[in-house]
């Protein structure tokens, strides 16, 4: 058998002979040991800042990098939390285990103290790499506090809160998604038995999609269209229980299954559910805004908006949990890799070069370190704005909700729409070990390709954040008052860049202009075309549906020039950390030059920015690439990821990337189970051989 | 346990009678059944063209056609090809079946009289997909018959053809992919043995890729760099054997094994290998270009310039066997989905509307539909220039080798890059949906992403096309001849787009004009850069590098320009066939005038195009895709992808979606194996509840 010869005595010896050997000559040292590659080495010794006081910064103070590193100490002591074999692993193995960690994190939360609301939990999602399962547990808990009464979240929470229960939120339809209003499921309230008949009556209102439904969950809040005597009063949420407790079998009436494999979040048991005349009491109607009286008189009470700001905070939630620090690592990865991987020759008498030395893989890599930071530091300016609308909203003043709704919905989509593209161009910029799976790029670009899709499609946001704009633009016109994030599209602009030369486009107030210019005509286009169809007799909708492409596009500008403005805000605020400032001020430059540099035509359309001045954005983002290049390696180590956590070949501290390589590859199923084939398909074939060689 | 009781018989009543009610109800059929979706079989019946016609056309022509449907017949009347379970399969079980589809396709391809140079040899793969093992070993047995003697192909060739043999090609190394001159695999020869002597002598020296290795192959040919007398002779091809033949045991100093996971291409068992003293026979050199008599003289024999000839068919091959297949399934795919999804209202007393309908996602799925045409019409070109290149470098003239290497580097780079990026368009257009391997799409986008990597990584191929291109421009400077691809650079720049209406923008001339006006002016800026950084005294190289995102940009738009131009000559070859001429010039506008749309920049930068022209693409673009909408169906099918080469629950022939998803999702693995999941943690949590509840 290959495999038991493989491993046999004799081949082991080489084996080990030559690792020795290679291992004296300083190209392969055993796992553990803490030395470092050279050439990674020499990038660390140059850095222009501090890496530790910017790790601080990043994660909101020194105090809050000690706790974290607190936390990511345990959970990487605790065996029962590994990744290791994450990638080797089938979906059953991986869903496996996201439950086990997610036992044993409830387990370990409660010995050392750390609460559900405490600093620390973040810090043990982003040591885990979001490799946890009940994350829609946590929504079907959401949703209870939000739309139940005080009897509902009394009788339901302190049960979901101890795992005795595990929730799924079954909203997403086979055939519905972004159209809620569409849903087919139906409850109909029977007054006799005083109880509501689920039902699945198509197979497009299958629910399909929700997590922790697949295998886990015993009990849903159910979104269905409601019937009271014959008449649809809308949708609305219902707590059911689709499993036993005693043996976790479907309840009758119930089909409930997985949905299988999908791009990544294997981990998470996606499902689907069908209902054949499931009988619940009335008490099983989240029932906070509204009611149905014994007697089936529906009643409202008090407005329901306030829910939105649950879609919004979750929005807001997987950006800073899951997107972002998704985008650091591949960044991390890919850079580390580049300074490591050393390919064909720069100057034909020396060894061969660093690949980050190339300008090409510069212009690859280091825009996305910059779009790193900018995301980053979007955190301060959506949480302020959050806040403040959520004291107002928790006091019945909605006003902000429409803004604060444009405003996440849009960022929501420009950072799920970059991290994912960056974590692609990561993936690449690695060449042939970016695509294979050790090198985790290929985990974190699907697990990012998702984010476009869930917590609401990003075409759908950019046209709700348009919505918005559209509205505002109107108001600026007709003299209304305008929402803080859009006060900019009532500025007057200049008409013409002001700059004369290439230096001129770092100064923030320069390349600030052109965005807030590029934004203001995207929407002014847009929205002039919008009102001469409706002016030339197309119907309302009509006329929007031909404007969305164009909408899209001025809904983005939007997002980047708040983004660009927050990333200089950001700069100034650290005037008392001179070299930090400096860094970071270079990449705030990067990424606002990179945009126009990959966006000439939105500046050069209305001449607001020559070819001239074209061609000194184009000198300056060329430059800054060269110069933040020799920090790259001290910018992605800032983030301070552990190994555990990037669980990347590549991407490691220590920078041993074929040793990794070799070694992850000795673990995979692929060399310990021997196949079939040889013995059904090859061998029979080889021996025919045997006589003729 | 769970899966016994939702398979238990109650269960299973509930489930066939609901499935029952849905099918009389309309929604929900049986397996098998050829009805279609209503909302499909509507799009089909306002074809404005013969789809039959336009297959035919695509397959270059009726016999053609035929011939595939037979083979294609033949393939999925055969279970053993089967890749139904694909999705569902780990690593270790797709390497198998792709082992047995490769064996039963060499019996099968004997039984039918199909010959390895015959034409249904390509129909065979797109009928499969590509999911076949020993694609490496073709290239093995590529590299004997290019680089070795005539007795040394009469000795291997034999047995390679019979599978006798299983050879894999042994040249990219963990250190080294693209810059062949530095790998460090040796090749010592000792003239008292008159054998060679291979070893690794690093960890980065180690094999590392090649396909068909990792569990498959017997022989392999190795690149290693060839010793004499302590001096060395560069890079040369030895074969050896790794696998015993008896018992497919490695040979004594080798180790061999599996690199593991990967994003896509878990069938084929791509390598890694190690070589310790291994002696082979003087003759195992593949000697045709050079030889080491038995007194270790190096003799060079004739021009290896030929062996380009092997990399530009391989690239060739791959594009039209692999790539655009691949794009042209995602497309139908998307489209086919995007007819029968219906999601809110366009108006709102309406029904959902299909989401074709949206402005939106025909932006996002029609210029792809007029790629995938762009892309399958350039087969033509390139092979017209192949085999015009191939009969004179027959003929010892190389004359056209660098304009035929740069052409078929850039055109591989351009269309790896668009159709990956265009697949993942469509993955995301199909929502969550889309997000299922069920789908097939992210199947499509990962293999497609390997593709910018593999046979020359994108970058460094637009730079060698880039290298050719300047080297043209000087050629123009000087007066010397230019070669075919390149004779624009030479013709005289209007300065300014003629066009004065939207309409104007239909017209080829004008579109085409834009494009070369483009590809010449960038060209032309990074030329000048790079004459102006050595002139002021810039070494070569680093000259070089600091233009090279430049250099890029405009190879690029070169390789836009000869697609765009090449539709356009197609377009005009159609003159015999009016309806599809006309449709067909709809999609060659489309491409154009989104490419336009889509790097407004370029066209804006010298004035050549004025913002006002800008408008008008913009609204010849937007309403082409409302034109071309309504064929967008016929325009998919007649791709004529049979429903098992497409192998998704979305893209089928019928299009009932939700039913084979939910179908197709019973098979899933998560869904017939119990998880300990329950039984190790969840079941105990539950069991505190019990008495709660």
């Amino acid at each position: 058998m290959p495999l038991s010869l493989l491993m046999a005595a004799k081949e082991k010896g080489f084996q080990q002979s030559q690792m020795a050997q290679w291992n004296r000559s300083g190209y392969f040292r055993s796992s553990g040991s803490r030395d470092v590659n050279p050439d990674l080495e020499t990038e660390r010794q140059t850095a222009s800042f501090s890496v530790e006081r910017l790790t601080a910064i990043l994660d909101g103070g020194a105090d809050n990098t000690r706790t974290r590193r607190a936390v990511e100490a345990v959970i990487h002591s605790e065996p029962g939390f590994s990744r290791e074999n994450q990638y080797f692993q089938s979906q059953n193995e991986r869903y496996e285990a996201a439950v086990r960690r997610s036992v044993y994190l409830k387990e370990k939360m409660h010995q050392m103290g750390w609460t559900e609301d405490g600093p620390e939990i973040k810090y043990c999602y982003r040591a885990l790499g979001g490799d946890l399962a009940f994350n829609v547990h946590r929504v079907f808990k959401n949703s209870i506090l939000a739309l139940g009464t005080d009897e509902q979240i009394a009788k339901w929470i302190p049960l979901a809160d101890k795992y005795h229960i595990i929730g799924t939120y079954a909203q997403t339809e086979l055939g519905h998604g972004t159209f809620l209003r569409g849903l087919e499921t139906t409850a109909i309230f029977d007054i006799s038995t005083q109880e509501f008949t689920l039902n699945t009556p198509k197979i497009s209102a299958m629910k399909w999609w929700p997590g922790d439904l697949g295998r886990s969950a015993t009990h849903a809040v159910v979104f269905a269209q409601l019937y009271i005597k014959g008449k649809c009063y809308g949708l609305h949420a219902f707590i059911l229980q689709i499993r036993s407790l005693r043996d976790h079998s479907p309840a009758p009436g119930v089909i409930v299954g997985d949905i299988g494999p999908k791009m990544n979040f294997e981990h998470i048991d996606n499902g689907y559910l069908m209902l054949q005349n499931i009988n619940i009491p009335r008490e099983n109607m989240l029932s906070r805004f509204s009611q149905v009286l014994p007697d089936g008189t529906y009643v409202k009470r008090g407005s329901d908006k306030i829910n939105y700001l649950t879609m919004i905070m979750t929005r807001i939630h997987i950006l800073w949990i899951e997107v972002i620090p998704t985008l650091l690592k591949a960044c991390t990865i890919a850079t580390r890799y580049s300074v490591v991987r050393r390919q064909s020759k720069l100057n034909p008498g020396d060894p061969e070069a660093k690949i980050l030395d190339y300008q090409t893989q510069q212009q690859k890599l280091l825009p996305l370190l910059a779009t790193a930071y900018a995301f980053h530091f979007m955190n301060a300016y959506v949480n302020e704005f959050y806040n403040k609308g959520y004291t107002e909203i928790r006091q019945e003043n909605f006003d902000s909700l429409p803004e604060l709704h444009a405003l996440t919905a849009g960022i929501k989509a420009i950072i799920t729409e970059y991290c994912t593209a960056g974590a692609e161009v990561c993936l690449r910029a690695c060449g042939g070990h970016g695509y294979s799976a050790l090198s985790g790029l290929p985990f974190l670009y699907t697990k990012l390709a998702a984010s476009c899709t869930y917590e609401g499609e990003n075409t759908v946001l950019f046209l709700q954040t348009a919505r918005f704009l559209v509205k505002c633009l109107a108001a600026v016109h007709s003299g209304q008052p305008i929402p803080p994030s859009a006060t900019y599209l009532s500025s007057v602009d200049s008409g013409k860049c002001q700059a004369r030369t290439s230096v001129d486009f770092l100064k923030p107030d320069i390349y600030a202009e052109a965005y807030r210019h590029r934004a203001t005509r995207l929407l002014g286009n847009a929205a002039t075309k919008l009102q001469g169809l409706v002016q030339s007799g197309a119907e309302q909708h009509e006329a929007w549906n031909q404007c969305t492409v164009q909408l899209v596009q001025a809904a983005k500008a939007h997002c980047h020039y708040i983004v660009v403005k927050n990333f200089i805000d950001t700069v100034e605020k650290l005037r008392n950390e001179a070299e930090i400032q400096k860094i970071v001020k270079h990449l705030c430059d990067l990424f606002a030059l990179h945009g126009i540099f990959s966006n000439t035509g939105d500046f050069l359309y209305a001449g607001y920015i020559s070819g001239d001045q074209i061609d000194m954005v184009t000198a300056s983002y060329l430059d800054l690439l060269a110069v933040i290049r020799n920090d790259a390696v001290p910018l992605v180590d800032a983030f301070d990821f552990t190994d555990e956590s990037l669980n990347s070949a590549l991407g490691s501290y220590d920078g041993h990337v074929y040793q990794r390589l070799y070694e992850w590859a000795q673990k995979s199923p692929t060399n310990k189970q021997v196949s079939q084939a040889y013995a059904r398909y090859l061998k029979p074939l080889f021996q025919s051989a045997l006589s003729k060689l």
